[in-house]
């Protein structure tokens, strides 16, 4: 990333209660391989994003983005970790 | 989680030249969207396992379920986090 980039990375999750057929497959599966001590997965998402240096309001853009494009706000939630 | 249960976040990313067809798409989108602030966009995935307290060798067993089942060693890697 050149010092005219800015990160943010948007993490993905299903709300709790919301079924995860992704992990349900996952701990299954490493159940049948053997691996008895893992006692669940849960599946999620994450986006980097690069953003201008100069960007205005990134805050409030991010925040837009999240819920217009990146999750489906009725069954997902989000958290941003910024640089 | 009860405290019969360790947790551990496993993020697997594409490696670094390989293509992110969903990342370039959501790039797209939010270009015609009207968010020119967002230069890139790059997309992950990450997995929260629940794991027995009492499990030995936990290290070992992340890093093999990680090659086995969790990634594709060819094009991505993966960083764990445990709590």
């Amino acid at each position: 990333m050149s010092n005219n980039t800015k990160k943010a990375v948007v993490y993905v999750r299903l709300k709790d209660g919301v079924l995860d057929p992704q992990g349900v497959t996952i701990h299954k599966a490493l159940t049948q391989m053997g691996y008895n001590d893992f006692l669940s997965v849960r599946s999620g998402r994450f986006f980097e994003l690069g953003i201008a240096a100069d960007a205005g309001d990134i805050d409030r853009q991010i925040d837009e983005v999240c819920s217009k494009l990146l999750t489906n706000p009725v069954i997902e939630t989000f958290t941003v970790e910024k640089d």
